[in-house]
């Protein structure tokens, strides 16, 4: 099985990536930086290019899309803007640009947060973002053809997140949340919301 | 109590106006075609002068908002674009741009939609938006300032509407919609995705 993995770099794609190997996957990882082929997922443009390098996958999974944190009265316009093309519609884009890649019975998985539904002072841009990528994979689930799926990882805070950013709480270690990407890929569910 | 109603000639407007004004609340009703004051959701300037020509007001509603409907196959990026630039943050920059117009204690009241929830094929764009929404509401309330509440009011399929489509089904009549906007103007609620 062949996988395409966007954000395999970072806290939680690093232990998607090694998971999904653990399961004997081919794992094609991609993201600003690797070449030949890289994403950068704000640019449509940069998704289709990607694609129609990519040839066929039985599943792409991300684990990236960036969001902006801040104080409700300091998100300005370009704030939205950013996290709205990248987050957001980058996420969305992968699953609308990449169906004809996709295997019969392949599967898109996507990541919100648990901030679409949990929200903190400082995270009304990244909650409208996570919470519309959650409506977005319900929907999107029904129409995709050939038996495709669409699922979302919604993880909840990061042990080593807190950690970096010296944050109270315990947290879900990464390994754990990435056997969420693994049971989406490797399961039968779709236009579900998966909680790790 | 004087409340700025935006959407107010539409399906569910109409009778969120009516209900308003029952209750001897102080409606100004703007939308693209009333003058001297006009809105544009999709223009945020629009907003801004909307705001700078109103002065203080109690109550922000809007029952406005356009987000494009069709398969996702035939949705394109100039869909997501008017989807995201008019229903969605167009009804964001309304409580964005609006704070310092509030009173202290007043409120914002958006709609959103129930296939944010119950999607069905064709609402890929719409359900993305209607959940953004939702989550935008519950960050946002946690930090508008002066007792300020945000609540969103995410209405079921409308009679008037379900008969206008010619589509199955009873709906809930717009009239008994209208009492959630109502309910999220004069009550206690901030935070919340009033259901009617």
């Amino acid at each position: 099985m062949r996988v395409l993995l966007v954000g395999g770099s970072g806290t939680i794609g690093r232990e998607v990536a090694a998971a999904l190997k653990a399961q004997g996957l081919d794992v094609v990882e991609v993201s600003r930086h690797t070449r030949p082929l890289s994403v950068d997922l704000a640019q449509p443009e940069s998704i289709r290019a990607m694609y129609a390098a990519l040839g066929r996958v039985d599943a792409v999974v991300s684990a990236a899309g960036e969001a902006k944190f801040a104080p409700l009265a300091q998100l300005g316009d370009g704030d939205f803007e950013l996290s709205l093309r990248n987050k957001l519609m980058g996420q969305v884009n992968l699953v609308r640009f990449g169906l004809p890649n996709l295997n019969d019975g392949g599967s898109f998985t996507l990541t919100s947060g648990v901030l679409a539904r949990s929200p903190m002072p400082g995270s009304a841009a990244i909650s409208l973002v996570n919470a519309g990528l959650e409506g977005f994979t319900r929907a999107a689930a029904l129409e995709a053809p050939r038996g495709i799926r669409v699922n979302v990882v919604s993880p909840p805070w990061v042990t080593e997140t807190l950690r970096a950013l010296k944050m109270p709480g315990e947290g879900l270690p990464a390994a754990q949340v990435a056997r969420a990407y693994v049971r989406s890929v490797t399961g039968q569910e779709t236009g579900a919301v998966i909680e790790p």
